[in-house]
């Protein structure tokens, strides 16, 4: 029977789930609403259904279930006070999920599993010090040294979303003022577009476009067709992007950082800049040595495969100490 | 016989070196000139004899030996191209000493020195996550990670004396402008002294002190004793270092921050405004969680216990890998 894992990813609005072998082979993947569910326990008791009727017939090993999630604790198998779930408070999802499946459930936030992912079945499969860097509505990271993730004293570890770039700057939902993830996410650059479209009285057709209508997208078509504004806001988020990594960078001296989600996916607009404005601003020792990359990830199915990761390495770390332990 | 480690601590002026078991006992310690030898292999001869001289006679068992320099090289074992010694270039250290003792020998820079010290004789001995900040000449930094300290991809990690505090700021020994090591250590209050009598009006004993003879002794002395420069002075470097530390501890989420040489020694002078400026700019999740302290290393031995927890440090880590290996 192969050895198999279940990967999910709870999203504000629906929630992805998957079946995975290590080499990353799906052997089924769907969705349920996330949001339908008034109540926790229903939404965990309506998800275990659906999961059992896909598992049942297959002849699979489950080893365990993975869960990417805003707020996800590791430490504690917890959501902590969700901003995108309508469930308030400190949920047990761990807790909930064991009991219906018997296997160990680990779950983190989704930053530290796309880095986890990376790190099993993507890119940085031969790296010990790495950084993703996921660009979604927020900047979510996760940082990986000696070959492990970095979760920290209380499990919060890979906030640099919420590092600052200006202390008069943008508001941001943290209660903060100028966090990176203001400038720097697929809100950050619709804020830029606004700003500039504000400020300077060039033409361009997002000028015909609402705040709630512009999307990453838009503005990457735009780019690619020259509209100069566009081109700009893209200049302005990566020298953003790249000046505040080269603080980063000096932290943990990492091998490269990945940039994942879909402000990556504009290709050379963000990368260029980004690049530029990280090497300019780097403490010179450690400049020419850190690569900036794509994540080995992109597609569809990334964050079923980094929230299964996380059993794969829980495995395959639990299974070293163990081994210690016998010998100590 | 007893376990013994030998640290070596490599000044520009100075070496000092002792003889440490792993209780952090003391069994002989000594210095000899770092400046006076022309050629690095002279240098390494004369401290080698020295060892060897303070050695004989002793009923032990010397284990490896720790090196703590600035620019030294955890992977290759090398001081690289350090500004403080007259010997240029790449210096093979750990192979040069390893020939005269045959036993292990460990180099690293002596922020992470500092760190690994703190770990497994200081303050951090039941820590697994905690950075340790050495103010010196400049600033320095050890961050441990998951109970390791983290070297990084190319063995220079912990460079946040070389994030940037001003774009257009003073101008550092790195070649960049506005790093925080200008504004955050023994020089930089120095500086700030000296910025602060230019800009304001008031009256302070500091204004008949030269920059050359100025330290952070006179300008502790004169804020104990009521000194508004000198208190300004103090408030200006804890409102910078503790802005810097709420960026800090996002990325890695420690348990403690340990403040470590000449300047943490004005204890309230600075701890108090750091943690201010740390909690008011912290991100709201990370406040009231991560402690400000004073290193539980204050003491003349120090350096040489940095150095030699290298190698217990080491050996401890090479116990767990082995026992892996052998049950693979």
């Amino acid at each position: 029977m192969k050895n198999v894992t279940i990967g999910i990813d709870i999203g504000g609005t629906s929630t992805k789930y998957g079946l995975t072998d290590r080499d990353g082979n799906i052997y089924f993947q769907g969705e349920i609403s996330t949001q339908q569910f008034n109540e926790f326990t229903d939404y965990v008791k309506a998800l275990s259904d659906k999961l059992r009727e896909e598992l049942s017939g297959l002849k699979v090993h489950l080893l365990g279930i993975g869960v990417g999630a805003a707020n996800g604790n590791y430490y504690k198998g917890t959501i902590e006070h969700a901003t995108n779930l309508k469930w308030k408070g400190i949920i047990p999802l761990a807790e909930l999920l064991k009991q219906e499946f018997n296997v160990p459930v680990l779950v983190t936030n989704d930053a530290n599993a796309a880095a986890v992912g990376e790190m099993v079945y993507g890119a940085a499969r031969n790296m010990k010090d790495f950084i993703v860097i996921t660009l979604g509505t927020g900047l979510g990271s996760g940082i990986v040294c000696n070959g492990h993730l970095v979760n920290g004293k209380h499990g919060i570890a890979g906030e640099i979303g919420h590092t600052t770039v200006n202390y008069a700057g943008r508001y941001c939902n943290c209660g903060k003022r100028g966090c990176l993830e203001t400038y720097v996410s697929a809100t950050g650059i619709k804020r830029t577009v606004y700003k500039l479209l504000a400020d300077h009285l060039e033409p361009s057709e997002l000028r015909g476009v609402s705040f709630e209508d512009l999307d990453t997208r838009m503005i990457t078509d735009a780019a690619l067709r020259g509209d100069i504004v566009a081109l700009a806001a893209f200049e302005y988020t990566g020298r953003i992007l790249g000046t505040k990594l080269a603080e980063t960078v000096v932290h943990t001296d990492p091998e490269a950082i990945f940039l994942f989600g879909g402000l990556s996916l504009a290709g050379d607009l963000i990368f260029k800049p980004t690049i530029k404005h990280m090497e300019l601003n780097l403490m010179p020792i450690f400049r020419g040595k850190v690569k900036v990359l794509p994540s080995g990830l992109q597609n569809q199915a990334a964050p079923i495969l980094g929230a299964s990761s996380l059993v794969w390495n829980y495995l395959e770390e639990k299974e070293s100490r163990e081994i210690q332990l016998l010998n100590n």
